[in-house]
C-alpha cells in the first residue's frame, strides 16, 4: 500500500485548463498521485469535499523589504509579506531586488538573500530592478544573474533616481533577449509625469487627490507605445505590468495580433477601486496613491474586459506597503502634498480572494481563468512551469484549499500584513483559501498560520524563452524580420 | 493492490496547460489513476518511454457520409471515415447532419444516427447543418435537438441550395442564444462569388485555377464581418469556421478585444498548401478546389499567427472527402469547370500530424497548444469537456501516444479513408500517433487497425453557455448592452 | 466701362478655399468680374457691405413631390420644396427621381421633369432611385441616363419595396464604374430592422419612441461596411448618405484612409437633434421619426467631428417632408404605430443657416469649410462644377448675401415650405441669407419671394469620374488590384 | 479705363477649389481684377493661352544658408536658393532660422535677416529652430518672435547636439498653444537610431548604403506617436514633417480621425526615389542619405495615397543642399562613413515641376489638388493667407504660368540651385512654370532670372490658430477634455 505524507480527499481540482474530482497524495514534498478514491496510508488526511483544491497563488508583482532610492523601506518585511500572502492563498512570491545606482547586481542579490532567507514562510525568488546599467551590469552582472536563476528584471520609464532612457533600455532588451531573459517595465512618460505636477504645485494643487491628474492616461499609453515599439525592434518579449489604461491594453492587443512577444499585467486596484476612492478620501487621500493611479468605472470595465479575453496575462498584486503614519506615508507630515507621498498600496493577502469572489463566483471568468491569472500564467511566463503553478505529477504539492462559501469582511486591519489600513476596507467578498500548504506543508489551518520563518525556499528559474509561453517563430515566419534586426 | 485495465507507463503526458512524467491507470473506460511508478496490476500494460502521451484528438469539423442538397455523397462513410481518423489520432468526431430544405430534425438526426451508430470505430457527435428554419424548426425541433445534446449547428452564408438570409440567421441566433447553443458559420459573401463566377463563365474561364478566383478574399472578409455584427447584436456565440484571410481573422481578433462572443477556426489546408497548389495542378487541379479557397504564402504565415495568438481557437481538416474520378469530382466528367466540382479535400488523418510535425517539433507552437488546438479546445467549446479533450482523473481514456521520432512520408494514398488521393501528398512529417486509445480500448496499434465497425458511441454534448469558455458577464459589466437586447 | 446686369459691392466673399474682399459684376447670368472697386455700370447694384457673399446652397439630398412606392406623396411639390430651399439660400436642388419596380428609367425622368420643370424656382437635377436592376435598365436605360446629364443614382439596402440585394448592387456598382457615374446608397441592414421591429411589436412596443431601437446602430455599421466591401470588391466610388453612427463614420474614414472611393454624408438632424427629442415627443413623436433614426448625444459630437475631419464631405437636408396629419404622418390615424408612419422630417430650408450659426459663427468650421459642405462640394461631387458651386469667373450667378448679425428663431411654421411642423423649432439661431441670387436673378430679397415658378433650370451633370474628386489612380498604385477586378 | 501694372490674358487659372478662365488684372503687387476679356490697358501684357496659371509655390521646408551645430554651411545662400526655388514656379520660401545652443532667438533671428534681406529674390519668412529652450526663450523671446511674425517653428527629436526631450516639448507646445503659434516637428526615435548605428560601426558596416538601416522605420513611427501623444495631451497643433513611413502616416491619419490638432507633409524624395538609389549609387550614396532616409517601393506607393485623401497637407522640398565634394559631403574624405555624411538633398526647383508631371499630369490629384499642395495649405498653415497662396482679388500677384507641354530633362545640374548633382537625375518630366511673377513683377521668363538680389521681402506671418485651418473646437465639443489640460 501507498503511503504519503499527506492525502487530499474528495476536493474539486482545477487546473488552467481542465476541472476534476480526485484525491492527491502528496509525498516528499511532491505531488506523486491523483486518483479516484486513494486509499494509501498518509501521516494526514485533509477532507476537502466540496471545497476548490487549487494551486498555491503566485504574486508575481510585490515589493517585500524593498528600500526606495530615497532612502524609504516598504513596511513589510519578509516575514510580515509572506505570511499576509499565505493567508491570501500564495505559496510563491516573486517580489522585487532594486538595484541602486553604482551597486553591482551581485550584492543587489546579496542584499535580498539576506533578507529573504531568514524569513520567508513561503518559497520565493526576485525580480531584480535595473536601474544603472553600465557595460558592465549588462555584460557581466546580469548574465551572471540570469545563470543564478533569476531570469527577469524591471525597469522604469519614469521616476527620475531610477529610470533608464530609451538607448539604455534597448541595450538592455538586448542582452535581455540573447539570454533569454524577460524584461518587465514600468511604463509611463516621466516628462508629462513631471510637466503636470509643476502646473499642480504652481497651482497649490497638492492634495492628494490631485495625484490622479498628475500622472495622465495618455502618459501611460505613450509610454506603453514606446516600450513595444523599442522591444519589437529588437524582436525581445516584453511584460508590461499594472496596466491601468484601455487605450494601453488596446495597444498591448493590437501588438499581441500582429505576433509580438507583449504581455501584459494589470492589479486589483484598478478592477475594484476608481479614482473616487481617492478623491473621496480627502486627507487620507495619500492611501490610495499608487502609480500608475487609479482611474474611472469605465477603465475597470474596460480591464474586466482585457483579463477575460486574455490581452493581459498577469493578475498581480503590486503590493507596496506604507503606512499610513510618520513612517512611510506621512513621512514629510500630515497631509502631505501628493509628490511626496509614498507610491503604492497593501493588497498581496486579498488578491486572489478578490478575483475568486467577484471574478468566478460572479461568473465573470471560470475556474480555469482563475488558476491561470493567480498561478499558472505567472510560474510559466517566470520560468517556474510545471514544478509551481498547477497541480500535476511531480509538481510541488503547492496547494490552496478554497471555501467557497466562506463569507469575508475585509476591515482596515484584516490583513495579516504590517499595515494600518486596507484600501479594499468595507468589501465583502465570498470564498477564502483555508488551508495553504507550500510543498507538502500546511503552512495555513483556518486562519492559524503553520509555517516557520524561512521555511521559504530560493526558487531557480528557466529563462523565458525555453517556456514556449509565447512561440518562437522559425525565422521563414519570422513577422519582426525586416526591422533591421537580421544583421545583428 | 489497484486492478487497471490498462496501465501506461512512463511517458510524457500533455495537457492543454501542463506537462508532466506520470503513469496513467485506467479503469472501466475512464482514467482513474495518474502517479510516479503506479504499481497497480493491469491487464494490459504499455511502455511509453520516449512519447508523448497526449489526449486523443477531437476533429471537430469534417463531412462524413453526408449528402449534398444536389445528391452529391462524399466518398468516406462512417467507417472509412472513423478509421482514418483513428489513425490520425483521433478519438472522436463530430462531423455534419445536414438537412434538406423540408426536412425536420429529427428525421435528420434519425438518418445520421443510423449511418453512424453501425460503422464508426471511435466516439462521435454531429453538429447539424440547419438550412431550412421554419417556425417550427426554431421552436420545436432545434430546442430538442439541443436537449438531446447536439448543442452546436452550422449555418452558411453562401450557396443557393442551402444558405439562409440574414434574418434567417437572427432567428436563428436567437433561439440558439435562448437555449446557449454555439451558431457556427460558413461565412462568404454568395453576391461576389456568384457575380464573379458568372463573369468568369462569361469570359469562358472555367478550369480549375479560376476557383480561386471565384471566391474573392473580400468575400470572407464582408460575411465574416457581417456574422460578427449579426451575433453582436443579440449577444449570440458564433464560430467563424475555416477562416482563409487574414483580414478575416483580424476581425475576429477585433471582435474578441472588444469583448464579443466570438470563437474562429482554420484548417492545415490553408496553412500548409497555397493557391499555386491549385494552379500547378492543370487538370487536376480539382482535387485542390475548396471553399474557402487556397490563398497565398502570405496568408499562411498570417493564419500560423492568429493560431499562435490565440485569435483562432480550432484547428480542424474540414475533411469534405470526394474521389478525383467520376463518383466524386470527376462526375460531370473529365476536367469539369470550377464551378461543377464538387468542393472540398480530405484531411482528417494528416490534420493532427501536420501541426505535430510542423507546429510544435519545428517550435511554432507549444506541446501545450498542440494539445489546445487538437483536442482540448474543441472539447470545451462543443460541451464534451472534462469527459473529452485532456488527461485528468475520471475523463474517458481518450489518449493518442505520439512517437516524436517516427518520421512519415505522405503519398496520395496513404491515409486509410476511402480517397484516391491526398493534397498532401509529397511532404514527409515527422511524429505520429502510434497507439491510439478510446475509452480505454486500443483502437491502433503501431499501424493495426484494432476497432471494430460500430463500436464508438454518440456523446450527449452540453450547451456552450455552460462550458465557461467564454465568460458570462454579468448584466453591469456587459459591454453588448446598448444594442436593443436588453428589451427582448 | 463695363456694363453688368447686377453688381455686387463690398462684400466679403469666401470659396471653399479662399476668403476676399471684392465687387462682384454679373452679366448674361454669369459672374464675368471680380474686382476691387467695379466701376461698372449696372442695372442693380447691391451693396454688401459687412455680409457674406457665397455660392449659393447645393442641396443634394431631398425629397421633393416624390411618391413612395406604397403611395405616399411628400408634403411639397417642386414649387413649395424649391421655395423653401431658396429661403435657405440654395440655388440648386437634387431630389429624387425614384424609380416603381416595372418602371422604365425614361418614364422615371419624364414624370420628374413634368413635375419640375413647370414649379422649381431655382435649378435642378435629380439622382435617380433604382429599385429594379433589369437587365435592361442596367445595360441600356441607366448609360442614357447618364447620358443624358444625370450621372448619380442611390439604392436602398433596406425597405422591401424597393431595396436591392448584394447581387443586384454589384451589377449596379459595375454598370456606374463603366460609365463613371457615382453610386450612392442608403445602408441600413434590413434584416436587423425587420427582426427588430417584428420583437418590437409582438411586445406591444409600437409607440413612436420605440422607432429609434427599431434602427439599431448596428443595422447601420453592418451595412456600411457591406457597401464599402462591394463598391472596393469592384473598384467603384460609392457615396454613403445619412451617416448617423460614430462607428459608420470611423468604417469610411478607414477606406479612405486605405485609397478606397468613398464618401460620406450626414444631415443637420443627426448633428442638432436627438433621440431625446423623439422619445420626448411622446404622441407627436413621429415628428421624428427618419430613417437612420435620431441617436445620442456623444453621437452628435462624433458626426461633428467627422464632418470637421474630412470623414464625411456632404452635408444635406434629406428633408422629407410629410406633414403631420392625416396627409401623411397620421394617415393611418392618430398615434400610429412608428412602423406606418412615413419617415422623414422637413429642413430644407434651415440646413446652411443652422452650420452658419453653430457651425461658422460659433469657430467649429471655418467659412471655407461652410461653403465646401453647403455647396462646392456637392456641386464637385454630383458633377456641377465649376458652372455651379463657387463663386468665379464663368461660374453661374448663384449667390447668397448673409447677414451674420441676423438673428432668427425658428418655429414651428417659419419655414416656406407646405410643411405644419419643424423639427428644429425652438431654435434660435444667428446669421440668415437676406439675398438669394440664382443665375443672376435675385430670387429672394429680404424675406420676399422674387422668382417665379418654373424659372429654375434643368441641369446636366458630368459623370463623377471625370470631376477629379476623388483621383484616379494609374495602374501601377491601383491600391485595389489584388482583387479580382482585374481580368473583368 | 483700368490701368494695370501687368495683364495676364487667355490663361487657365485654378485654386485650391476652382478652375476658371480670366484674364487677371495686377496692379500695385496685388490682384485687382479677374474677369472675362478684361479691357484696360496695362504697362506688359502676357499671353497665357493653352497655360496653366497657378498660384506661386510656396516651399515651406528648406534649408537655405544655414549652419549647422557643427559648423556645416548649405552650399546654397539666399541668392542661389531662393533663384533655384524661382525657377521651379515658388514665390515665398520659408527656409529655418536655426538657434544653436545658448543664442538668442533676436540674435537667431537677425542673423538670418542679414543672410536673407540682401540676397533673396523672393519673398521670404522663416522658421525657428529651437534647440535651447530655456525658461528666458520660453517665455520673453519665443513671444517676441510670434509677436514680429514669425509664427512656427520646428525641434528635433533626434540630432544630439540640437534635440529636445519629453518635458522641453511638452513647455514649447504649452508656449506655442497658448500663443497660437505652430511646433513642427522631426520626429525619430533618437535612440534607435544612435543603437542601430553602433552596431553598424561595430561590425564594419559604415559604407552610405548603411545609412538607411541606420535609421529604422519604427525610429519613426515610434517618434510620431510620441509627439502626437505630447501635443494632444496639451491640445497644441503639431506637424509632423517629412513623413517616410506608411506606418508614420497612419498615425497621423488616425489622430486626425479622433479629432486631434495633427497635421502631416511628406517630400519628393520618398515619393519618387527609393532606397535602391541609395544602394545603387555605392560609392556615391552620399547624394542619397537624408533623414529620414529613403524608403522602399511600397512606401513611395502608400505616401501618394495619403497625399492624395489628405492626410498628409504638405509636400516641400527639405531642400537640403550639401555638395558632393570635399566643401561637404565629402568634408571627411572620399566615401565617407554614413555617420559622418552631411545629411539631405536639393530639390526646391524640382518639387512643384516633379508634382506636377507626376501627380497632375498622370492623373493622381487633380489640378486643385497640385495647387493645395504646391501653395495654398502652406499659405493657410503658415499664416500667409490670403495674401499668399491663391489667384483672388487683394492677394499678392504671386503667380506660375505652367506650360503643360513643356518636357524637361533633369541632369545633375541642370538646376539653378549651387549644387554639383540632383538625385532626380536622368528621370524627364513634363510641365514647367515657364514664367513666374513675385507681387506683380516678372522674375522668371522663359528660362531667365529678370529678378534682382533682395527684391524678396520678409512675411510677418499670423498665428497659426487663427487661420481656421483646424477648426478650434468650442469647449462642449473638445474631444481633448478630460487629459487635464482643463485645470491649466
Amino acid at each position: 500500500m501507498q503511503e504519503y505524507d499527506l492525502l487530499i480527499k474528495g476536493g474539486r481540482i482545477a487546473t488552467a485548463s481542465d476541472t476534476f474530482s480526485a484525491d492527491i497524495g502528496i509525498k516528499d514534498e511532491k505531488i506523486t498521485c491523483l486518483g479516484t478514491s486513494l486509499n494509501g496510508s498518509a501521516t494526514r488526511i485533509i477532507d476537502a469535499t466540496g471545497k476548490w483544491v487549487l494551486p498555491g497563488g503566485i504574486e508575481s508583482h510585490c515589493h517585500i523589504e524593498q528600500e526606495s532610492s530615497t532612502g524609504a523601506m516598504t513596511s513589510d518585511d519578509y516575514y510580515t509579506g509572506s505570511v499576509s500572502a499565505a493567508f491570501g492563498g500564495n505559496t510563491t512570491i516573486i517580489p522585487f531586488a532594486a538595484q541602486h545606482k553604482g551597486q553591482s547586481l551581485a550584492d543587489v542579490v546579496k542584499t535580498y538573500d539576506n533578507r529573504a532567507a531568514p524569513k520567508s514562510v513561503i518559497d520565493y525568488s526576485y525580480h531584480l530592478i535595473v536601474s544603472d546599467p553600465t557595460d558592465k551590469v549588462l555584460n557581466e552582472e546580469l548574465p551572471a544573474v540570469f545563470e543564478a536563476g533569476i531570469t527577469s528584471f524591471k525597469v522604469f520609464m519614469t521616476y527620475d533616481l531610477i529610470m533608464i532612457d530609451d538607448k539604455q533600455m534597448l541595450d538592455i532588451l538586448d542582452v535581455a533577449r540573447r539570454f533569454g531573459a524577460l524584461t518587465m517595465v514600468h511604463a509611463e512618460n516621466n516628462a508629462m509625469i513631471k510637466w503636470m505636477t509643476e502646473r499642480l504645485q504652481e497651482t497649490g494643487n497638492e492634495a492628494a487627490k490631485f495625484h490622479g491628474i498628475s500622472h495622465p492616461r495618455q502618459s501611460e499609453v505613450e509610454a506603453i507605445n514606446r516600450a513595444i515599439q523599442l522591444a519589437t525592434f529588437l524582436d525581445a518579449p516584453l511584460l508590461i505590468v499594472h496596466v491601468s489604461t484601455n487605450e494601453g491594453a488596446n495597444a498591448i492587443a493590437q501588438a499581441r495580433q500582429e505576433g509580438r512577444k507583449i504581455l501584459g499585467e494589470t492589479c486589483p486596484q484598478y478592477m475594484f477601486l476608481t479614482d473616487e476612492n481617492l478623491v473621496g478620501a480627502g486627507e487620507e487621500g495619500g492611501k490610495f496613491i499608487c502609480s500608475p493611479p487609479l482611474r474611472d468605472f469605465q477603465t475597470q470595465k474596460d480591464l474586466w474586459r482585457h483579463l477575460q479575453n486574455g490581452t493581459l496575462q498577469l493578475y498581480s498584486s503590486d503590493h507596496a506597503p506604507y503606512r499610513f503614519d510618520e513612517s512611510a506615508k506621512l513621512s514629510h507630515g500630515p497631509n502631505p502634498p501628493f509628490h511626496k507621498t509614498a507610491n503604492g498600496m497593501p493588497g498581496i493577502e486579498y488578491r486572489a480572494p478578490l478575483l475568486f469572489s467577484e471574478g468566478f463566483l460572479k461568473g465573470r471568468i471560470s475556474i480555469q481563468q482563475f488558476v491561470e491569472l493567480t498561478s499558472t500564467n505567472a510560474a510559466r511566463i517566470f520560468g517556474l512551469h510545471p514544478r509551481k503553478g498547477t497541480i500535476a505529477i511531480g509538481s510541488d504539492a503547492d496547494i490552496a484549499i478554497w471555501n467557497p462559501d466562506r463569507e469575508v469582511q475585509i476591515t482596515e486591519t484584516s490583513a495579516h500584513d504590517n499595515m494600518d489600513y486596507s484600501p479594499f476596507a468595507g468589501m465583502n467578498i465570498k470564498g477564502w483559501p483555508e488551508l495553504v500548504i507550500n510543498r507538502g506543508r500546511l503552512i495555513i489551518d483556518n486562519g492559524e498560520l503553520k509555517a516557520v520563518r524561512g521555511q521559504g525556499e530560493f526558487l531557480r528559474r528557466k529563462p523565458f524563452e525555453t517556456t514556449g509561453y509565447i512561440s518562437h517563430l522559425p525565422p521563414e515566419l519570422d513577422v519582426s524580420k525586416n526591422h533591421g534586426a537580421e544583421i545583428l
